[in-house]
């Protein structure tokens, strides 16, 4: 039999599994999974060099489906050649193997075969999960990246959607991958012409999409996805060259499958009495290719000799002192000065933690000269990448350098990291190893006013503190608000030591040292920075300097008031209650930022305890352009004065 | 004197003052502002029809500047045409002019002229903040929706900075604009090829945005910047034909001042001592252009006969009952069968609203037959926008048909209004009259797995809810969250009627009727569903459901518990402490999402109190697929009996 033969059987094959899964799950796409039969077929069965029992292996060809949905013809595929799932061990050898029959549990509880790809849930051929559009050719260009830094000849084939590539972030990657030639990389784009609640826009047309990625510094090749003969010659072509190939193939929605080209159907399963019409139509078209023994269409090895990321264990790595490591940057003058602002120290952190850990990887976008990335940049430019001003890409960018194995440090602004909140909570879901780190955050940025400002960051990253990760124990994110620059440098050295997502929050100002160079700071941990038995002012990053001035206002008036700076969450919640007990069980937290944040988070385990009287504040309505963070606090209620009145007020209530 | 000499002189004029009021400021961009001194000048005192002393006419051209850290050279040619200033009353008449004298206060506290381009501190000239960069495109969009809808011959102009168009929104909004033909739009791109960090990538280089636009479907047209003879040229092409026109103008960054060209200058103003030779360099080029009167350098006025959006005023309008609009809506059966998702509800409401309410305007981004805001569709297809799949142009546009004074309603899986957070942040500070309905949150959608769910909606919005708007009492944002399609239909309503920003979440399962049609619903309100002196329940949304079974299984051990539905937030504080003093000062809070969310807000309360004890259960750890809700809560740790087994041991606690 011929490989287009060959090709066209295993579709219709694959394609009946498709169907059926879904129906058996009571949902799913199978009209999306089945435009994609033929191409899938061709990138599992004879195009990747991959090994199904160890799909991770870091030299193995990799398949991201930016389109997640279409799902069900990959698990088809995967069943059919046999590959391996469960939790993976070290190496990524996986402990079970997929059978066909298992692809009935689709989206049952307990199978590894998840409504969208989801590696984290016993399925490695997938890298990231997607579902979320959009995201999968940054996902790519982040594996490309860790590839060649790593030396693997690794390639990697993503499937994106035409609806899918109107969200922004499609095009964002287009650049990002042509900027740094990531060849590596093909992308194949799914045109069925069909979206959810209607055709999808001729924008999106194949036409369109093809002269928009020529006009993206991307070679384009047109195709009919249901030709395996055309995917072959197109596939032949990928890799070669300095631009990377993208390929427009047409597809039928439904393919094979007249039940489901109606209408435009999208995201419903044919119900049980239709399946066996659907296995027919199929069969037919089986049964026109004949039979005989398929040649070549078995995956090949992937390249000889693994090429895994350079790493070395983070725990075992001597740190310089902080002392050492401002005067190796330079920066003994400002330190002598006693005042620095976090984000500089973080900088000097970040390069450090490049020249001891090889697996380190920094990101910004377009403002490394404000975050202090640009530490890192000029000691490990080639572990350095500019992602321009396009923070969604940036974040799925550092998704994918996870899975390959590196440790991936995003920068930007704290505002703008909200531009990417869906791409966190998908590196979330795919357990990435990344850290996320917003400087000029809150109201103390003051003169560019509340566009530039993060002001809602420590609710949304709050938020991911309360939930446990796959030990029950370690949170989704470890979330810093270092205070002043010995705090960022030990808060960096620890997001490094920390498996997860970390967020670190820095401030532009420069602030005064309080802390020794040796303090001792961990994940979730609270400095009490002055005792006092009346009250307790509870502050993180610069609002414990604005605290420790309405503190000192309080003390002159005989007012005995403790000072918690509470730089991490989920802050140990005894430690922090102990603390209270001893100040009077009252309260009072200030944060620069609107709600939902450190107050909430400290109220919710006083209010546990039931004996323990919080009160909050923060940023109190929108901020507008101020010349001083002084006065910016007063415009929003924060200022020092405010504080001690609002510390008056509560002592005054009851006990 | 030439048209181009009068602009060339304007241009150095206004430049002056944009270096000096940066200086003055100790801030800002005047680099960039110097790059758009030409193209600024001729739009401003030439292009555009629109009376300085009425911005804001609802026939008047606009201008969004996008890339809104070069907002000095706007401010400097406001001042010089004597614009309005101030709040701005019902007719968009402000109290005061800016003067030349009032540039110096710049980014002052008590200053009109913010950092960034925010028309709510009373710069009226603008319709939207900007500064977080890429969005205008898409607000230009909403903008001439609006003007279409209400037969407005308004035109709107767009400057973008080459960096700023790497942000994918720019792409969603070039194909948004392209899709429904707004050729009122003029697209002018910024080509000074130089960045924050360094310069622009070539993928943002002049050749490179022609031919990606070109291949968008717009016109092209490059241009120099600088020349006001080509720039007149360009310009009177824009508005013509069936596709849209975008402007290339490569410009010099620092223009007409060497010391803002050196290195690549950004963000920083010229010290004090330095001004004085970037005057020279500049009056130098005053002196070249010669004197005389300019012809026809000042605005020409609106077209006649104002176009305002047509309103009703929602809180005079007679909404029909939820059984007659069911009814209407033919869901008789359904309402019968007493179950009912709320997003179906949401969808009849919303179709209500557009019945009744001319300015209510409806997007979606291609899932309106899972947002059920297909029902409004179909009744008003006129007003109904299809974004496709891009919620970031979505969001932005819904705050530019704000601004056009429409009620955009906007619409997505709860999950998928992550991707535009940053938008909506935007939006409010715009203070935009914006309704973001939010479907299928919450671990209750089961089946499509964690990218699907909307998991920290809560916490996001939730922070919105704690911050104050202009009037000191009305918070930025309502949050509301039905427990049934009576709820919905009601909290629906109420948002027409709500100035400002509302969130509302909507979930997929069909849940049974909870409340009689004639329930009262209000912003922050809740409903006490049952009465028990030893503990309360509360939860919102799908939760009540699973509360309510909880409440049963203990009300079986005779434990007396109450369920209070907290539906909206921020919660009116007094109502909850009552209620939960009748229940044992005990509160058990439940919630499908991640924490950060209703539980905290509740603890909030309960420790300013300081004498109720509350417990929060929220999703604990990642979902994943199930094929039930059911099943699906038990995986999150959110099943009946987990929440009937951690009210028993709240009780067991002293209290």
């Amino acid at each position: 039999m011929s490989l287009a033969d060959a090709v066209q059987r295993t579709a219709a094959t694959l394609g009946k599994l498709a169907v059926r899964m879904t129906t058996k799950a009571g949902s799913g796409h199978p009209s999306s999974a089945l435009s994609l039969s033929h191409l899938v077929t061709h990138l599992m069965y004879r195009q990747m060099r991959w090994d199904p029992t160890n799909p991770a292996d870091p030299n193995a060809d990799r398949l991201v489906l930016s389109e997640g949905h279409a799902v069900p013809i990959v698990y088809a595929a995967y069943a059919a050649l046999k590959g391996a799932v469960g939790p993976a061990g070290r190496n990524g050898e996986c402990p079970g193997v997929l059978a066909v029959a298992d692809l009935d549990a689709l989206r049952a509880r307990d199978s590894v075969l998840d409504g969208h790809p989801n590696p984290a849930e016993g399925f490695p051929f997938f890298d990231a999960a997607t579902g979320s559009l959009g995201m999968g050719l940054s996902v790519a260009a982040g594996l490309a990246l860790g590839a060649r830094l790593a030396g693997s000849e690794r390639r990697i084939y993503v499937l994106i959607g035409d609806g899918e590539s109107r969200e922004g972030q499609i095009w964002e990657a287009a650049d990002f991958i042509v900027d740094h030639k990531l060849t590596s990389v093909c992308a194949i784009f799914n045109a069925n012409g069909q979206g959810q609640a209607g055709n999808v826009s001729p924008q999106q047309s194949a036409e369109r999409l093809h002269a928009k990625l020529e006009a993206f510094g991307w070679r384009v090749l047109a195709i009919d996805g249901h030709n395996p003969e055309e995917i072959a010659a197109a596939l032949d072509q990928a890799h070669r060259g300095d631009r990377p190939l993208a390929i427009v193939a047409r597809t039928i929605k439904g393919w094979g499958v007249p039940a489901l080209q109606k209408g435009n159907w999208h995201g419903k399963p044919l119900e049980e009495k239709d399946l066996a019409a659907a296995d027919a139509s199929l069969d037919q078209i089986v049964s026109q290719v004949g039979s005989g023994e398929a040649d070549g269409l078995a995956p090949s090895s992937p390249p000889a000799g693994r090429r895994p990321a350079p790493a070395k264990d983070p725990d075992g790595v001597a740190w310089p002192t902080f002392a050492e490591a401002m005067e190796g940057a330079g920066l003994g003058k400002l330190l002598a000065s006693g005042k620095a602002a976090t984000r500089r120290a973080y900088g000097v952190a970040l390069k450090v933690a490049g020249d001891l850990l090889p697996q380190v990887a920094v990101l910004d976008a377009d403002v490394s000269n404000s975050t202090f990335s640009e530490v890192f940049a000029k000691a490990h430019p080639e572990r350095f990448f500019e992602c321009k001003i396009a923070e969604q890409n940036m974040v799925s960018v550092a998704a994918g350098l996870s899975a390959a194995g590196y440790i991936p440090f995003a920068n930007s602004f704290a505002k703008f990291f909200s531009r990417a909140y869906d791409q966190v909570e998908l590196a979330s879901i795919s357990r990435a190893n990344i850290k996320l780190v917003g400087s000029h955050a809150g109201v103390s940025l003051a003169a560019d006013g509340p566009s530039q400002m993060g002001l809602l960051d420590v609710a949304f990253f709050r938020a991911f503190t309360a939930v446990r990760g796959d030990d029950g124990e370690s949170p989704l994110c470890w979330f810093f608000q270092p205070a002043d620059a010995v705090a960022a440098y030990h808060c960096t050295r620890l997001m490094t030591r920390l498996r997860g997502m970390c967020y670190m929050r820095t401030h532009r100002p420069d602030v005064p040292l309080l802390y020794r160079p040796d303090a001792v700071f961990e994940p979730g941990g609270l400095q009490v920075l002055a005792t006092g038995e009346d009250l307790a002012l509870v502050a993180s990053g610069y609002m414990v300097h604005v605290a420790q001035e309405a503190q000192r206002e309080l003390e002159r008036k005989r007012i005995r008031v403790a000072l918690i700076d509470a730089y991490s969450f989920p802050i140990a919640g005894p430690r922090l209650i102990e603390a209270l007990q001893k100040s009077g069980r009252r309260a009072l937290v200030v944060e620069d930022n609107y709600g939902a944040g450190i107050g909430a988070a400290i109220a919710e385990i006083a209010a546990r305890a039931g004996d323990i009287r919080v009160e909050t504040m923060h940023c109190g309505r929108i901020p507008k352009s101020t010349r001083t963070p002084e006065e910016q606090m007063e415009y929003c209620g924060l200022s020092a004065t405010r504080i001690a009145d609002r510390a008056l007020a509560l002592l005054r209530q009851p006990a």
